[in-house]
């Protein structure tokens, strides 16, 4: 049996682990030959490989990043991309392969396997955490304990200076990583994609945390927007608020709180810093479990399958279930942590 | 309406963090007022209390310990405990009183609740995570984390001298940490409460990795046992191996691998280490999400209930069969594991 | 005897340590009444005062800010500020001030002794490392550890997406913090305002690291600029290249590289997350020693005195001469570091 | 120019970052060859060597341990050790040998340079900083990093439940990660070899301790005595008091202090966990600079040589003056850190 690995889609801690888990227990319990695919879907269409063994895994477990190398190429994008990694695949003679990716890396693998029968696994990575289907996505604890870590750090300086201190944290569609961490750092306020925000509220709470105690900690998902459509969607937006950029919403807010509440205001963008690391031993455990269930799959022969975790079990469900739509916040959920705003 | 809270058993990360959400959500929501009685069950027997307002509890998130003190203190083991506590809180007109603790201290809540009518709310704390009916205790992520950096820490020593490197760990009759810090950390070997060991197996592991790579980490529950009773029971065991002691089954281990591998072995004592610090932002989530869900259990006056997380939800279980047995290990997660192992 | 303590300038980890160790000594061993002035020289010409006592300072070690507050008030620039700040320490009876800043607040207290004999006695703090006469500053460890982390965080994303990531750390005028961070990172470019750098040598050295390795690393100092004049003073330079921003020059430098290499290039700021955080475990060392020395210096009536870092030694030197000049990092340690580039 | 490197003793924080510097610098600006000797003299008496090129020093820069393996053998303590030495090194026309370690692994480069002409280069490495003729040996930084980490995270348990912890930290003949870690962690009560100690004056701190505060800290160096001999030397010593074991003084302390004041308390050994993980980015900076330096001592025929630091500077001193005598804690700073007592 001959089983392909390849990561796909923006950086993100665990992905080594996992490749780890499958390659033991594939090599040891199973006897399989393994083969890496670089750089993504990429590697698939151009048929760039590397072999992959004990050796090649051994020491990468704590390690971020992924040694297989990754991209965002979509080969359903490219004339006969799809057929490519089919050809490229069957040459190979592999039997099996293991997809580790977010949303569209995953998407790509759903049709694959439903259009081209190319017999794929999925295992889903985003620091995001806006994958349907599984309680948790890899990364996102990881990502969530740098966010928080950073927060921690800021909340000295803001009582020092007296600052509004305003940190743009992930989350494009989603706003976990902002709600996780802004919660675990003690933010006085948290802003994210799923609920627009009102820039009279917030100023509201910065001026109101100012006088029951120090300078606020404002935590904003850069996918997250103001209520008022005239800021986001006009450029030539009449009054005193300027209409906001597609990226930069930390430092838009800033500006705003500075002009609306007579503060200082700061901004720090987390960035980069959320995708990199060595992973935590949450993502490491929860890596190596989703790395040994997925070698499970393709021994099975369960393909268009992906593996979840579902409370502390690791479950398989459809790959196209699960990239079919967003896990997005919960109003609810958005409302219960509303208690410490303010 | 007036709310008693207590935190009691062994130290654990994330305490402060549930008294917070609870006195948070008491006063700003519902208008409650609240009494933190000391050093859990017992300054609830000696009626020893403090009041608890928004000032008490600012900036106590990310401390680890208790702001209120703990005990092991047994109120049923005391003439008249029980019914000293029952008259104290009626005394200062306590409505509610919500009992931070593990097993035991909950194990009391329920029975006050039963026997006396005390109106108890339970949150699940205990860094060995052996508690039934919650996936996760609280405490236990931080724990894991800190077993996990000191086995990265010992990798290196592990390399540079060709030593065998044994952790202990805490889980007196869970391998919780052992199992999670040990996958997380990549150990050699773990060894676990719930599955006897067999000494030549562990020898033939640690023989294996010298053989295969650099010295092995061996991480070891400090409730973990060898198979042969003999070994356990009997002080006057014959052969050459030495009796295991009720306390200190890391260093009895390193001695046992030295004589019978030739190879030198060292021990470290986690201990206390994994009980302290500054609790996850894991822990920090679930201790906050504990306490909002706990002071609604006694706005809608559902006592002798606990907080429970299953999945990503929190919810409510009956404290006594929270109580009632142990949550250990399951054998086929262990077997899973141990493809990691030699 | 009565002492004064102040903090001024920006935030910087150690702050506290220092305040607490002055009052420990002081009060216990010289049985002297501390005053605590708010806001740097702020609280000092406004007569904004604080008691500070044993209980003000426990706890207070490992936390970052400072408890008095900080401001970058200048009483120089304001009429009648220095003789407004003599009369208040007069009337509060004040026989001594310590003065914990930057060049800018001990600036200050050097023309206050020597124009107006105010009895001040300096610790040097700044997280940028650039004063003179001491082998560091307070809070400069700990800037370097948090850039150092960053850096570590950021390299599995270079290497997963063979991106050139620029990090852009503080440092106006002088490159301590790149230099350091850089070197204990493994940046494959340091980029400092001492030495301005040739646009061309920087593409040269990332090509090169591509060629060698994986994607470069790029630390730059936010005050380091290119040698081309041109681009830095004026904004309607002819060419290809863009005019220095004032603020900004990691952003600006990604943008440069990227049209010059056709590598993709993402930056990231630390800003004030270099500033936060709990102190490093040498910068409490620091801290703590500059504290218990300052306070000698005010029982020995030694003013206009600063304490310095000499070796492992504390020692003595005039306030006046320490904030003359800048110390900057000597163009042979930055000769000896650059055989790491590219 | 063929050189040897080779790393000998405990094992130790950055020993991976000087062998790269070494390299780096060697292989880029002089061109030389280099040949790393395994598990430190033992390598060079059994002539156990790897070649060590560029490409085997990427990426150690962060980690610990150390890539070519060390021992503590000694070669003069072996019939024809330093004879075999001279010939092996001879025979691979090895010009100069780059030894990196403590006292004792300096000490026998500093005989084989004396009495064999065996031309040595010594770098100092040892978590202790015991040695003289540097202000830091390398690895001490980590080592207190991780000291003081340790420290941090009992207080919350001190606090939680009024016990009295102790910690035992390394150093056999000097204090120093005991009095750096100590006073960085706010302990309570600070013991050193240098400073043989009262038992009444330990327990009267810690009974003042909990008058004043909550629970103390007692920080003890593992090579730490009390005062009076008869504890120490004779094993039958008459009245309450256990004679001290050679090994375990923390355990012995701990139950001392119960007896004495009435007192819980409990006993954490840090051991290898202050000798493993990444080097601090203090600790890198140094191992880097004393390697760029031990290489250029080599360039110049500068051998007999050790590297050192002095303030921020790297100096060359004479191995033989270096490992002469140990540097220990001077008692005007143990005095100085004294007023933290109790």
């Amino acid at each position: 049996m001959r089983v392909g690995v390849l990561t796909g889609g923006r950086d993100c801690p665990g992905l080594n682990a996992v490749i780890r888990a499958i390659v033991r227990k594939g090599v040891q319990e199973y006897g399989y030959d393994f083969t890496g695919l670089r750089d993504g879907w990429l590697g698939a269409m151009e048929d760039d490989a590397v072999p992959l063994d004990i050796r090649a895994v051994r020491g990468i477990l704590p390690r971020g990043g992924t040694v297989l190398g990754s991209s965002r190429t979509d080969p359903f994008k490219q004339e006969g991309g799809a057929r490519r990694i089919k050809e490229n695949l069957a040459a190979r003679e592999i039997d099996g392969l293991i997809v580790i990716g977010g949303a569209d890396t995953l998407g790509v693998a759903a049709r694959l396997w439903a259009e081209h029968g190319v017999p794929c696994v999925g295992v889903p990575k985003t620091i995001d955490n806006d994958m349907f289907a599984t309680d948790r996505t890899l990364g996102f604890d990881t990502a969530v304990n740098t966010a928080t870590a950073a927060i921690d750090r800021l909340h000295t300086t803001a009582e020092s200076h007296m600052r509004v201190l305003v940190v743009e944290v992930m989350g494009r569609n989603a706003g976990w990583i902002a709600i996780h961490s802004g919660l675990a750092g003690g933010a006085n306020v948290i802003l994210i994609p799923e609920q627009p925000f009102d820039l009279d509220q917030v100023c509201a709470w910065v001026t109101s945390r100012f006088r029951a105690s120090y300078a606020p900690i404002v935590v904003v998902a850069d996918g997250a927007r103001p209520k008022d459509a005239d800021l986001v969607l006009r450029h030539d937006a009449p009054g005193n608020a300027e209409p906001v950029p597609l990226s930069g919403v930390g430092e838009w807010l800033a500006r705003e709180i500075e002009k609306r509440t007579g503060k200082e205001a700061r901004t720090t963008v987390l960035g980069h810093l959320q995708r990199g690391g060595t992973p935590s031993p949450f993502d490491r455990w929860l890596a190596t479990r989703f790395g040994l269930h997925a070698i499970d799959c393709v021994r099975d022969g369960d393909f268009g399958t992906m593996v979840a975790l579902r409370g502390t079990d690791i479950v398989r469900v459809p790959i196209a279930e699960a990239t079919a739509r967003l896990k997005t916040v919960d109003p609810k959920l958005y409302e219960e942590v509303g208690v410490f705003f303010g």
